[in-house]
Formats: C-alpha cells, structure tokens, sequence
C-alpha cells in the first residue's frame, strides 16, 4: 500500500490535521498514513524540530501532508527543512473567490508558483568582521546572499507552462525587480522569456507578460482579475501569497501544494494560529483544500475534484462557517458538512 | 535666496513638474528653483541618466524635488543614485483615504517608513564562476548582498519614532523576515526593539509591535486601518508602499519625501506613465503633495498645510478629477482647482 507521512505540527496543525484525517478516511483510498513529529512539541520532547525519522518518512512516501508548526527562534524551521529535503523546487498557492464567502472581490482565480529552493531563502548570511567608519565607530553589518540560478530560474518558468498547458490558464505574469537586482532578478526575467519563447510556438494562446514586485502588490488590489499564473522567485511569491490570501477571505482558505520531481508536501498557508489554539475553532477549510491539491498530485483526480466541489457547495450554503469566515460553527461542523456533501455528491 | 532643485524627467514627470511649479510659484514663497537634468532623454542628450551637475545641485539645494523617469535598462537608476548621494536616510510615503476618492477602505491613515540606503538595494551583485552539478552541466549561478548594518537600523528606527512623537502617532509597526533571515532581518528587529525600549519610559503612549512581511502584506488588506507607522527595510517598503498605494486610489495620490540629515528629496511614488504620456491627463496630486511634504521639511509649516487642505477640498467636491480616479479633467484643471482653493482658504 502507499504511504502518505501526516505531520500534525502544533497548536491548530493538530486541530486541522484531525480534520483532514476525516475526509480522507471517508473515501475510498487505499493509503496508509504515517504519523511523524515536526515543530515546537517535538523539539520539547526530543531536541528537534524535526527528527531523521521524519524526514526519511517523507522521503519514502508518496506524498506529505503537514499542518502547521510554531516557530522555535533557535532553530531552523522545519517546514524550509522539509521544502529542502524532498527537493520540491515548485510552491502552489491557488487564490480564488468563493461563492458565499465575503471579500472584497468576485472572481478572482488566479495561482502562484512560486520558486522553492533559493532566492533569499538559501540562508546563507553572515556577519562581517566589524569594519570603522569615518567617525572611528564600529559597524555591524549582517549580509545575507540572495542566490538566483539559471538553472532553478528556468525549471520553475518551465513548471509554470506545464501547469498553464494542463490547467488550460492563459496567462503568465513573470514578478521580479530587475530595475534593481539587475543580475539575479535579471536571468530570472531573461530565464523566464527563453521558456516563453520556446512554448510560443505550439502554445500561442498562452500569453506572457512581466511586472515588478511592487507594482504587482499594487495590481493584485487594482485589477486582481487579471492575473492567471504569477510565476516568482521565493520570498516574492511568500509575500504576494500572503497579500493574495488577504483577498479571498484569509488564510482560513488558502491551501498550497510544494512538489518535486519525486516528492509532493502539502501544507494549508496558516500558522498554528496559538490565539484560537484548543478552541476547536481553526477553519479545516485550507487543509481540505491541500488534501485536495494533495490528491490531484497522486493521481486521484476524482477525489481531488470531489473535494473542491464539496468546499463550494458548503461555502455557498453559507450555513456553516467558522468565524474567521464570520460565522460561529467549529472545525468539526464544517468537517462534518464537507464530509456530508462528499457522500451526496 | 535659498535654492530649490527641480528634476521634471520624462513622461508625465514633466507634466507633473509644471503643475507643481504653478502651485508653488502662486504661494509667497522665496526659492529660487534650479532646473536639472535626469533621466531617459537625458541620457539620449547627453550620455549620462544623471549628470554631474544634477547631483552638486541637488546636494546645494535646501531640498530636491523630482518627477519620474523612465528607466534605462543598462544604466543605474537616477532615483537610486540621488538618494545615495544625498544620503537621504528616510523614504516616508503615507497612505491616506481622503473623503471623495472611491476606495476599498475608509479611515486608512499610515506612513511608511523606509529604510533607503541598503537592504538589497546595496546593488553588490555577482555572477558566480560556473560550477558542475551531479550531472555535470554548468550552473549559472548570481548572488546579490543583502546589507543590513545595526548602525542604519537604529537611525531609521530612531526616525520613527522622532516622526511619531512630531505627528502623534501612537504605534510603531516593525516589518521584517526574521524566521528566515536570522542575521540580517534579526539585527533590524533588534535594533528596533532597542529603539522601543529607550523611548518606552518618555513616551508610553507609543505602542511598539513586529509583523513579518508577508503577513502585513495581509494584514494592509485585512486590517489596514490598525497600522499608524511602518517602520521596514528598504525592499519591503517599496512593496508595501506600492500595496498601501493600491489601497486608497492608486499612485495618483501618493507622495513621498526622502529625508536625511542634510538633505530632502521629493517625488511622486509613481513613474513616467508612457501610456498617457503627452495626453494632459497624469494626476497632478501626488506630486502636489510631495510638494506639501518639502515644505514640511523646509519648515514652511503654513503653506505645507494648506496645500494638504486644498487638495482635501478639491477632492472632496468631487467635481474635477483626472481618469485615473474615474474623472475626466486635466492636469491642468486640477491644478488650476487646487490653486484657486488655495486662494480662497
Ligand atoms: C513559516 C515560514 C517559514 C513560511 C515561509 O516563509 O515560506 C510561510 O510564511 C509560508 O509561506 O509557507
Ligand atoms: C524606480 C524604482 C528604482 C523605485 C524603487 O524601487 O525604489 C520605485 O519603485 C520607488 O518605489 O521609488
């Protein structure tokens, strides 16, 4: 049987995992899912974040499911830690407007690939040694590397049009600040345009276009129905997945998917939220989601549909929500709904 | 008498210019205001984006004011080596509803201050030598340095809190990327936790708190009203502004003052706008607030104020707007307008 490793994580990671954990043992799936141990809990437990056997779970898995850890500020996070192990170089955040959910907008359906591997999340920093300046005082300079590959720049714009070509999406929106990072912002927008070049040929109808960083934080406000796929570098695609989130309804919605040529982990956007931790109260919603994304990347493409159309159905019911979404129901009405309408559909 | 220094540039940074120099040359004032040369037609003229003689002017002058430029890809960026030359520490852009512009939001009242010297706009950049992969294929690899010194750190966020103290703000808001960037985003947050603590006894009242990137960029759409002074290193500030702009109506409306110990640079957060180039119809606003803010900082209090009154007017009567906020006036119309209020309050 195949192997799924679930890492629950801490605080509401554990609530939504249980979540996740329903809806997946209420379909006909034939996996076995392997509990591991990552974040704040474990490192008390065992002086790890995130132990090898962890990791070694997840590399012989078919996939990962992950909930949401608290951040230990001595140590590495284990969710980069996880990103860097499985080598899953591509980050999937879908942003879309749900019938029945309040937000600022309608119909927006747009997704973020975002670069996975490099970029300012190398974590490769320094101090220097403590230079004088003009006025003989000593001066503390931290440098961190922003490592921007060829290589790195050209697989993730190829992933992009692959994910265009088979999600039938029009348009891809290269993000950079290459006015200013001319080198590294420079060959990812030059990697970018050679893909795009290549496809043009068979994919005419997929269109390609670049914006700067801050422009696109203002567009996503200004005219967010025009995007399709924004394909970014790490700590870009970090930031305009957070503010895409904003847009929608919060993170309570926000699933994401980081795949590899192997491997695929699947983590909702959220934290492990410790305000409403025990409550009972964490939206499900973006863990159902990934399990969903989760699916689609096992080939269990019926599933995975299922799944999504059971999300709208409840959402545009508006019966149930948790309140984040401004209702007052808990994680598990709104799991039990979804369950519902999975065996109705 | 003292010396005011005017870069128009291109585009509509001309347009832009001359309606700033009507307002100004209607006030009674005693500048005399230099002309200089920057930019894309520049270069064309005379081989430089940014002559010599710009920079002494600029550095001669009680302050600078600027219009927007379009870029020139193999050159350094005008803009970019104005600020570092004038050593203008402080980029304040403020994000403010006014009464009479359709926007998502109302009551949203914040300044940004940005860090405008370094971060990764250091421009040290480097193409790696080509190493060998597992698979023996070059790797084209760049690096740009991200410089964060404690020295520029505790100055911005020292800034912050001299301006919230001036201006009665009464929360400081530290935007940074520490779970990620240990040294170099830890060594800002630090430096501004230090700050807090050294004012906290004087000025109680002055709230301090931390938020990641990404999350602001979030919270800008889910709670925007919450934030009164951003303080943030330099990248993260241009995003944030660029959003901040998309919040209240767009780049029509946003200005900007760079501040330094000496020196004072002003300009509309927006650029050339070759789409409406020559058509009359760039929004003179952003640039007449820039101007409210030079007066601000050349301690012509007065007129500072009324120019912010007069634009309030102006939009608030909603009878004359340019297309970017739904009109279909001038430049020149809104400007006249905003003159003619000015003579009347
Ligand atoms: C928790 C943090 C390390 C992570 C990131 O920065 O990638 C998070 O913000 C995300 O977007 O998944
Ligand atoms: C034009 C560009 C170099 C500039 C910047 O990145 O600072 C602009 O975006 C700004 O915000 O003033």
């Amino acid at each position: 049987m195949k192997k799924v490793t679930t890492i629950a994580g801490d605080g509401v990671g554990k609530e939504v995992m249980e979540a996740g954990l329903t809806i997946l043992e209420s379909l006909d799936l034939n996996y076995d899912f392997i509990e591991s141990k990552a974040g704040f809990e474990c490192f008390q437990n065992c002086g790890t974040t995130i132990p090898e056997e962890t990791i070694k779970n997840a590399k012989k898995s078919a996939a990962t499911l992950f909930g949401a850890i608290t951040s230990t500020p001595s140590e590495k996070s284990p969710i980069i830690t996880l990103r860097k192990e499985l080598d899953v170089f591509a980050n999937l955040r879908p942003i879309k407007t749900f019938e029945g959910v309040n937000s600022l907008f309608n119909n927006i359906d747009f997704l973020i690939i975002r670069e996975n591997t490099e970029g300012l999340y190398s974590q490769i920093e320094s101090f220097e040694k403590e230079e004088e300046n003009k006025k003989n005082s000593k001066i503390t300079k931290t440098i961190a590397k922003r490592v921007i590959t060829k290589n790195a720049s050209t697989k993730i714009c190829e992933f992009a049009y692959k994910t265009a070509i088979k999600n039938n999406r029009k348009k891809i929106t290269c993000v950079h600040k290459e006015n200013i990072l001319k080198k590294t912002d420079g060959i990812f927008k030059e990697s970018f345009y050679k893909v795009a070049e290549k496809y043009s040929a068979k994919h005419p109808d997929i269109k390609a276009n670049d914006y700067y960083i801050d422009a696109t934080a203002m567009y996503l406000i200004t005219k967010p129905q025009e995007f399709d796929i924004i394909v970014t570098s790490n700590l870009y695609g970090d930031i305009l997945s957070d503010e895409g989130a904003g847009l929608v309804g919060g993170l309570g919605l926000s699933p994401s998917a980081n795949i590899g040529d192997k491997n695929g982990l699947f983590e909702p956007v959220h934290g492990s939220a410790p305000d409403i931790e025990g409550k009972g109260l964490a939206n499900p919603i973006a863990m159902i989601l990934s399990i969903s994304m989760m699916l689609e990347f096992l080939k269990e493409d019926f599933y995975s549909k299922q799944i999504n159309k059971a999300v709208e159905n409840v959402l545009k019911s508006k019966k149930i929500a948790t309140p984040d979404l401004g209702g007052n129901s808990k994680t598990s009405d709104v799991t039990m709904a979804i369950k519902k309408e999975l065996e109705s559909i």
